[in-house]
């Protein structure tokens, strides 16, 4: 007989009603009392359990009713409609065996435990509802965001992970090598001579793989990155992780208009495609992780996003009446309570904000005519806070070269960054989304330690 | 009026015939007389050009007729069907406008270039069409490989890039790092105190995300990862790369059997999907760079796949009449020349060849009860040998630690991945996909820096 899973039953129970079928998964509770019992099936394909009804006519029904949680099992028995409210079905088992033993010590009992004891048994959290409901998400929202991309004819690139130039000098990176540390090769200035090492020079991890892939995007016209990135930062904080998955488009003859309109699209479909394949999970997460959530995300996919410049967000802020913690000023960036106050209370939608002072932006942003702001845009969402950012990238040679120069980037580095100007590198505008921000935010979670399988942050690479 | 994408106009030309369009793309040749002229135009969404016709009434006619290759260009006109039977259509251009120019120095100029030339240029080589019909084909190809798994209910997990532990012990690794290596710690013993690095202890780039994503398997039945790995091995061959993406599916409740079922069903899917989507790119492919490939592709489509073991094998070489490099020996590992060899002459079509002597395999794949054996796989192709690997994993505990012990790992490493068969460890299994090896097989491209956009391999690490 062939083993159907839970969520087959719960999609389509009529094609199983009044029939004897096969499941098996692991136990998440037993409560039994001498004539009969029940158990909550999970079988990992389904957020929710399926309850197995057994009888003291069942061969080992002593064995079955003391059984640890999380053992693994199989039920033969007929699929019936339940007669509690409580669920739909359940399956009067005719015969249980034991697939799996589970030690009485397993950790993840039905008590409630905490997330941070849980980040401490990563190898066992995504069992438990919270950890199941979020990971599940995350690899929907994976899906959703290669499906909208190549639906739109755009080509996923595979961006170098190791590299050796350091993108936009933003951020602290980490060192790859392979030199033995107990005698370090050193050249005749006694300096570490990293032409011994792996590469014939030094290497890091990516911090982006925008500069790559626009290279890609004169190719393709249209282009994506989907991959891990790095940062070196020792910030302990619950949005910061050291080791995180990027979405990078990159879309030729286009400006920032053209960006906008790809970035809103994006994050519509992928909060409607998550809407529509996990409701279970993000039912849950609007029950007990963070309630409002559902109502916030079905305002931003009904919205119209808004956009403002930054020069107009400045003034919206000089005349909120409100105490800020950082000063409001023309040339600072703006700080999360900025964003979070324009996009929660003044505007109550998802806002784009444009044309930051280059100053406080990357050297590849376009520069604007009137020489002070770059054709950049933020994304800032309502209960986050910026969660995309992104611009037109400077397409003429001598005003990128300049921007290099007054950055004080070494440009023979980027010489091929430089030649993509020289050959037909028409207009073309691009974004970064964070995968783990975008997942806090689909669930609320509010820990990146929390929405990421096995984390990495300062001192921690357990697992 | 609205840019169409010359991927539109080949697939749906009836839509656009003697209508008035505007396209925009790369010149890719310019041909012009005294009184009218042709470009091909590529616009990036399409591996065929579109011929733009124009003749001296146009403004700059002289401009244009003189356009260096890469010239990025906005033109207007009637889609009118082609007189030449090359192509099915041509643009009449009405106006055609320079939207960003290219220099002369231009690298890739019409004339055939040898790809060792085309890798100093990774990031203006997309734009070949050799490359471009590479780079596509990849993305179609990790696409089908996603929808595949997320079709049939697997959850995507992101496995870490950097650990701290060495997966199989296989491989050399990368050493992850924010030491200074001017003054490095010191621990009392005078060796390196990585206690001061920055995850605390010493970290490694993956060189498999298989422990990790084992965990998922047990709690959502069918997972996949799909990240990069890497390996510090200084071996600079054409199938070799220091930084590779990989698949790894895990399935539980799952033996070996499924395991192979499951990796027939991948690999024709994924065949097809890319036949389906990029036949021009594939034609490309069969006719300038490996001919026979679509007859091997279509082979492998509609073969069952054949099993025989190891032991089954090594009798099948023994009684070959060929010299074979490598001896033929039961207890040695089976080299390309011999998989080529039982995979192309013997049985002509795929075949797994299972259950290899324990010591030639790692310590996480389940022992057969000869106790010589274990429940291994690999999946052998004409043409390339191996291109998957697997097992079902040792589900039992006291055998698997028998098994660290016999190959000197520290169990206390591997806490977490003992642990997961003390709490319903039921049977799983799974397999892993060298992703660029599979590009080279769908593509027929020998090297494997040819099939990743900016390669890593010993000594070079550009762009």
């Amino acid at each position: 007989m062939e083993t159907v899973l839970i969520k087959d039953i719960y999609r389509n129970m009529e094609k199983y009603l009044d029939k004897e079928i096969e499941v098996s998964g692991w136990v998440r509770t037993v409560r039994a009392s001498k004539k009969f019992g029940f158990i909550e099936l999970n079988d990992g394909t389904f957020f929710k359990n399926l309850q197995i009804v057994f009888e003291e006519d069942l061969d080992n029904f002593k064995e079955i009713s003391k059984l640890p949680v999380s053992t693994a099992i199989k039920v033969k028995g007929i699929l019936v409609e339940s007669p509690s409210n409580k669920q739909p079905c359940e399956v009067k088992a005719t015969n249980i065996t034991i697939e799996a033993e589970s030690d009485s010590d397993y950790p993840l009992q039905k008590k409630r435990h905490t997330f941070e004891f849980l980040r401490t048994i990563a190898h066992l959290r995504p069992r438990s509802n919270t950890f199941s409901a979020v990971f599940r998400i995350r690899s929907l929202a994976a899906y959703a965001i290669h499906k909208f991309f190549q639906e739109r004819g755009f080509v996923y690139v595979h961006t170098p992970i190791i590299t050796s130039s350091d993108c936009e000098g933003a951020g602290e990176m980490f060192r790859v090598s392979t030199l033995d540390l107990g005698k370090l090769p050193l050249d005749k200035d006694r300096k570490i001579d990293f032409s011994k090492d792996f590469f014939g020079k030094e290497a890091n991890l990516t911090v982006s793989g925008q500069l790559n892939v626009e290279a890609y995007a004169l190719a393709f016209r249209k282009v994506y990155t989907f991959g891990p990135t790095f940062r070196a930062e020792n910030s302990n904080t619950p949005r910061h992780a050291s080791e995180f998955w990027m979405i990078e488009p990159e879309i030729a003859f286009a400006d920032l208009k053209d960006n906008m309109e790809l970035a809103e699209d994006m994050l519509k479909y992928v909060i409607s495609y998550v809407l529509e394949n996990a409701p279970e999970e993000m039912e849950f997460f609007n029950r007990f992780i963070d309630k409002g959530l559902l109502d916030r995300l079905n305002n931003v996919v009904e919205s119209d996003f808004e956009t403002i410049t930054y020069t107009e967000a400045i003034d919206i802020l000089k005349k909120a009446k409100k105490d800020f913690e950082y000063p409001v000023e023309w040339g600072n960036d703006l700080q999360t309570e900025h964003e979070r106050y324009i996009t929660e209370e003044v505007l109550k939608k998802p806002v784009f904000v444009t044309d930051y002072p280059k100053d406080i932006k990357a050297f590849y942003m376009r520069l604007n005519d009137d020489d002070k702001t770059v054709s950049a845009m933020d994304l800032l969402v309502p209960g986050v806070g910026e969660i995309i950012g992104g611009s037109q990238r400077e397409e003429r040679y001598d005003v990128l070269e300049r921007r290099m120069d007054e950055m004080g980037l070494d440009k023979e580095e980027y010489w091929w960054y430089l030649e993509l100007r020289k050959y037909g590198g028409v207009k073309h505008s691009g974004y970064g989304l964070g995968f783990e921000r975008a997942i806090m935010y689909l669930t609320g979670m509010k820990n990146i330690r929390d929405v990421i399988p096995y984390p990495r942050t300062p001192k921690s690479v357990e697992f």
